[in-house]
């Protein structure tokens, strides 16, 4: 097997593979090199185990919410099975299986760069050096941060990658972090059965990238789930005597908290670490800096390209995935002389503001930009909002239906920057949102988006009738 | 009170209270007359019951497909119940004092033409003369058409009035037609407790109008649960020797069906009966025709116009509103001799292809023209498909998930001229599909509106990668 490619990805997640996929499309070959699972944070430790714990509790909410359905205790054993099979028991062979359809070669062992298209993989079976004709291309994601709290770290806290992937629910949980991660996931270990589920929220709500009204919503309706959300707090120290035993979390304040685990859920960073940033004359340890054809900014020739996570643009699978295929499409484009900057080859929606679905109960989904960002980027904005429960179609999924929605207008081109919806059963309607945002639509032909009565989708006529269409 | 309006509106369903509101907005006087409940047919005997009545079902539906999660067998009874609070209880107080809010005032009785801007209502008090300054809106709807089988109309069957009314379950229920009307309520009895469901079905399949892969797929799901669907048959003669008694539909081959309710779901005609189309020049028993600032084409003045299922347009609650702001927006802007051609001013999305959801298991959704009705309509077209149970949103939804998806693409001008979903989750996944359709938001363009991972919308880009982007 020859050593040199067209193309080296680094990384075989779903932002990897799809830059692979894409290069082989456009006559390239390459090779995909992955550390560990192929398919990635994603499929194993991320979206797919955290949706298939998610799917039983969102759907037991939904039929708390009607009169004449009654469902049982949900049987743990059985979700936590389901999410076995979805994660394929953690065995990429399927994955693999996949990328070598491609067809691309694949590497298993941990890839470094080490000088221009110059990658050193340690594999199993020793140091094995490959060579790119074209290009690079840095796909490793990003890792769990854990903040510098005494004893945190010593305590081998769960991170997303540990808490997707637990064999049972702890009884007490402590979760550190009220943003995305922490919010699934304390709404699936209490919905599985967890008895005390704590919050630890450094900021005044959850969410708070977002309107201010999602978290607010969440926060209520956790309350009323009877997770314990504590905003403004932080942990000042954590002791876990024994290993896996039991977790005291204290606080600058009153009583500290117990408890069998310990979930942190402060963000993440790049990985980057050992990746060799420095040997192609970038920076170690920061997000790769990419333009929008995903092209490194700084490294001589153009052959560096970082997709995903580790370009710190948007971490969203969904948003690598789509930096991938501008990717590999571009790589391609340049390696056969062809023009590089067809509408496909940039991946201008990263400057949108990402889609975004929070599947908690009640579901969060946004995309571009909130009224406060929007204002912040010199917008001159209007925002219009609308009670979710007063739409039909959402009082008919269920008694007691609380739900938001929000669109933020800008003025000058009577286009959306932004819309947020808080509600059960809007994560497939954000798409709605991201269609309009993305392909802004004027709010004048938005009017002649007709929705279908009676389904949620109902808020759009709404939200236009507010801003007085 | 005077009997002389700015607006006189016939009907007071969704589109005629819209009319009303619109037009007030505008700042005209109104007056709307309805014979029956302030609300309409969507309101008690339509959307709102019939969804009512599925929910349950749906969800129950869902949950079967989760592992770990069990409901028990449906309260038939606290779904009636429920139902019966969706409709308020068949009291239109509430919509009455809506309608007085705008305010419009509310006459209750029959109304029809009487020559040029005169309508004679017939109250419980007997007649009464309005005259209209401007205009005349007709959105009196439409009623169930009874097919002109023997017996049939004898036995008083049910139509989407009774069934969606109905204060108990039949054990054995025979449905006549295979359209919207007849999957929904097939599914909802046969949810509920319908022990024996038939449906006769004149064409080869259920929801002829639609892709033919949405009356398949929901097909076999009728299958699986127990729905008898016989195609290509027709009832021959009905007999019900007793009023509200067991009824015999006979067919031309084979054993008759015996049954204890019949519900005929043959579609529906505008209701014109008695309105007085004649006394201004206009063929009674037929569609209002009208431009698509909905008013009546052929009439003297251009006073009349009509709105909703009347005019025979598009027979949808949504799709009547939707006319019913352009119509009242219009008339205002007539009646102040301003523009009236402003882009909300004409139901342009009128010719489009309505969006419709039908809430069966699987849903069924589709917005814009089948593949079939494109060519048919001379575009140059090419369809894409993709099959929903290869979606990891939908697979996370639950085990066996089926669905597909289908766009339809205009190769001149790049863009959506239909699209069809048909799975459970994809009723709110429709609007974006609905945006994309009404917006004619180039391919090119929709590349970049990224679903979020992992939602059923993550279809839309492999929709697009099966065209080729």
């Amino acid at each position: 097997m020859s050593d040199e490619f067209d193309v080296i990805v680094i990384g075989a997640g779903p932002a990897g593979e799809n830059v692979a996929q894409r290069a082989v499309r456009g006559g390239l070959s390459a090779a995909v090199v992955e550390e560990r699972l192929a398919g990635g944070e994603c499929s194993y430790w991320a979206c797919i185990p955290s949706k298939a714990l998610l799917r039983p509790v969102e759907l037991a909410a939904d039929v708390s919410r009607v009169p004449g359905l009654e469902v049982g205790p949900i049987d743990t054993r059985a979700v936590l099975a389901r999410r076995d099979e979805a994660v394929s028991r953690y065995d990429d062979a399927g994955q693999v299986g996949w990328i070598e359809s491609v067809p691309a070669t694949f590497v298993r062992g941990r890839g470094r760069l080490d000088g221009p298209r110059r990658v050193v993989v340690d594999t199993p079976d020793g140091e094995r050096v490959l060579t790119a004709r074209h290009a690079v291309v840095l796909a490793t994601g990003s890792v769990a941060s854990v903040p510098p709290v005494p004893g945190l770290r010593e305590a081998e806290p769960w991170t997303s990658h540990e808490v997707t992937a637990a064999s049972s629910v702890p009884d007490r949980l402590a979760v550190i972090g009220g943003g995305v991660v922490g919010c699934e996931m304390a709404q699936a270990m209490h919905g599985l059965g967890a008895r005390q589920t704590t919050m630890l929220v450094r900021g005044g709500g959850l969410l708070e990238r977002m309107e201010p009204f999602a978290g607010e919503l969440l926060a209520e309706s956790f309350a009323a789930a009877g997770i314990d959300v504590r905003p403004h707090t932080s942990a000042e120290r954590v002791e876990r005597p024994e290993p896996g035993g039991k977790v005291t979390v204290h606080l600058p304040e009153g009583p500290p908290i117990e408890a069998d685990e310990v979930l942190v859920a402060t963000g993440r960073r790049p990985a980057t670490k050992g990746l060799g940033l420095e040997s192609v004359g970038l920076p170690a340890d920061r997000p790769v800096e990419v333009d929008d054809s995903l092209r490194a900014t700084g490294v001589d020739g153009g052959w560096l390209y970082a997709v995903g996570d580790v370009n710190g643009r948007n971490l969203l699978t969904h948003m690598g995935k789509y930096q991938a295929r501008a990717c590999g499409d571009v790589i391609a484009a340049r390696a056969r002389g062809e023009a590089d900057d067809l509408p496909g080859m940039r991946a201008v929606a990263d400057g949108f503001g990402p889609p975004q679905v929070v599947f908690t109960d009640p579901q969060i989904c946004s995309v571009g930009r909130t009224e406060s960002a929007a204002r912040e980027a010199g917008f001159r904005v209007r925002a219009v909002e609308y009670d979710l429960a007063d739409v039909s179609g959402a009082y008919l999924l269920g008694d007691g239906y609380r739900g938001r929605a929000k669109a933020v207008v800008d003025e000058d081109r009577k286009v959306l920057l932004g819309v947020t919806f808080a509600g059960p059963g809007t994560a497939e309607l954000l798409h709605s949102a991201t269609v309009a945002v993305t392909g802004e639509v004027p709010l004048e032909r938005l009017w002649h988006a007709v929705p279908s009565f009676p389904t949620v989708s109902e808020v759009w006529l709404r939200l236009l009738e507010a801003y007085g269409l």
